[in-house]
């Protein structure tokens, strides 16, 4: 499994329609509206990185409301849970 | 659910063992080590915001290694999974 | 007692109107226009966690005039005044 | 009533103790403990500028574990609770 | 005497018409266009705190041609020269 | 006469004695201790550049306990008070 | 072989159209789109610094949707890979 | 081929020994010690995203000297030339 | 000789024009568009501050096409070639 | 002729020290220790490519006392001054 973490800023009265959209996606496991500099986070679980630049560069991206992007890779979890299996149920092979 | 996002920048020489040793603490769903401005990244999912405020100060804060944390309250969670459900099994009451 | 502290930068010319929406909001205890780097603080003061969501997503981000926001979650308060008791009185059970 | 809001970083294991120590100081009236950028915040309620000062100069920049003090002059209140009232039981006169 | 240093961010082809009228305004004292960073710093000496607020919020905030603005009060006074004195003649008691 | 503006950061306990050495050198006019980002800001007044020079490069950046400095040259004064006057009485030709 | 990396922020949509007419320019030898804070990443890579200062000045700068360029100049190259026999075929002498 | 961009930040002595030490881990392509910001940049190119996150969590992050790092995965690469061939050869399978 | 350097950002594709204007100007000794965060370096040389303080607040900031400046007042010169001669043929008593 | 500009931050006490070790190096044309965010200012002038990269990476970041540089390429001059002839006289071939 690839997972990525998107941080966004997003135009003030947009904030929870474009986190319905991006919930929406396919790829975006999970988007939180948050406290903070930032105003939304994306979590990202894939099976490919080409599946990881498609979700971020020909969607998140291209989402009318996002002003700024942030994406990071993350290169290993640590969690008690079993992420996998959690959440690839219901992905595309 | 009450669910926060901490990022935080670590020594050098520490990302895995701080990774390893956050995983484990109580009310710490995930851990990722991330590319980007921060080097890793945890997501506390508990049921009070006391316990929150616990994790944070009590725990996370005091962890050796770990240089700076900025911790963002999530207001509303948007995903297709039944996160409640998912990461509920097992949380103390 | 959930509180919490939103950092605002605002309209120059809107700076009182919107402190003065911001005071008549359910949950929002004190506002002041301040010196330094932002124009405005607010302090939030609510019975429970969802409130808070509420009162940032659904009114304080949607006033208008306000151009960005940085809400921090209080983990713990310190004080020789009875918060709680000062502030919840007429707060919603 | 004069009030100022002072943002601070402290260092990681002191956050809790540097906390206690600030709210027992004359004329600091609460401090939280939050997340986001800064570890703690600090409202000062006094009756002249000149208290300000000391309690900024004279004991808050000088408390042991403090980082980083950015404190803002509060112009303006605006609230529907009688904020002076709450407050100046027990200000020196 | 309360004293406040302003800088200031104007835009480009305002920088002196917008330092002719802040010069003019009841408690500014002296404004320099300057080089780095910051366009002009207005220097405010006024007899009470509540004066502050109103040549900040009410005039200097609301002039055409400011784009950000930085308060910062002043706590204490060093200097060989009576500055009170020097200042003070012409003060609205 | 030449005008330039200091702002500085400075080591936590030594703000006040940094304070009033800075105010005993020949060329300061006046210091004061700020809130906000900055910990003492000191306006120079001079009778040339060269003089400025030195005060900024021989004697404040060789102060002990000064963290940063940023030297800010003013292009031009705007004051209802005549500057020049009131403080070139005692200084150096 | 003299080469240049520039970091880009690019118009949200406009991403993927700026990074094909930029692989195109004579001098750029591969262009990546990328996440964290930059959008696009070019390296450059031509036989004199007058032809770096052309790709830059008259091609990169002025394709439209470009908003923020930073270009590097890079003063040694350590590889395995023989770089400037690989990317030097097909350059212009 | 998954490539990735590192940019740091290095020790003021220690540029040249540590560019050379990272130009000899696997999956290391290149390395341009840099103008600007920065003191080095590397392009890492691997097979797949597990190889790319021990490189950067196993190998770079560890090497001595280095004080910043921010990885960005590339999304896409665009280009005349054949990268993935020309620097396909010697890579592990 | 009174000497400064203005660090400027500059609309995109008014690089060139806007470099060549300042380069007209009376006391702007060299332009250059360089790489890295800003787009113009300038070096102004002249006899007073006044003109410095002309060159800047009455040209330099009104010219069209510029977004940003920061100028820095040079303290002090050190360079083997006598700058001073050099550049002060053809200047205006 | 290659130019570029060096911008430096320096420990406050070296000032003074590294500007004059920086103007004795073959291709340092001129050092200037400036107001502002940086401390020093160097303008490099030399005939190639590679002999900037020596100067940078072997000679000025090397120089104790300094703690951050930001070179930048000079794409293009602009001048009525023949600057190439004033400055390439005792220049190596």
């Amino acid at each position: 499994m690839v997972t990525a973490i998107t941080l966004m800023n997003v135009e003030r009265d947009k904030i929870n329609s474009v986190a319905e959209r991006l919930a929406e996606l396919q790829g975006v496991s999970e988007v939180y509206s948050i406290g903070g500099r930032y105003d939304l986070i994306a979590i990202i679980r894939v099976k490919h990185t080409d599946e990881l630049a498609e979700v971020v560069t020909e969607h998140i991206r291209k989402l009318e409301g996002i002003q700024k992007t942030e994406t990071m890779l993350a290169f290993r979890a640590y969690s008690r849970h079993a992420l996998d299996e959690m959440f690839s149920i219901g992905m595309e092979e």
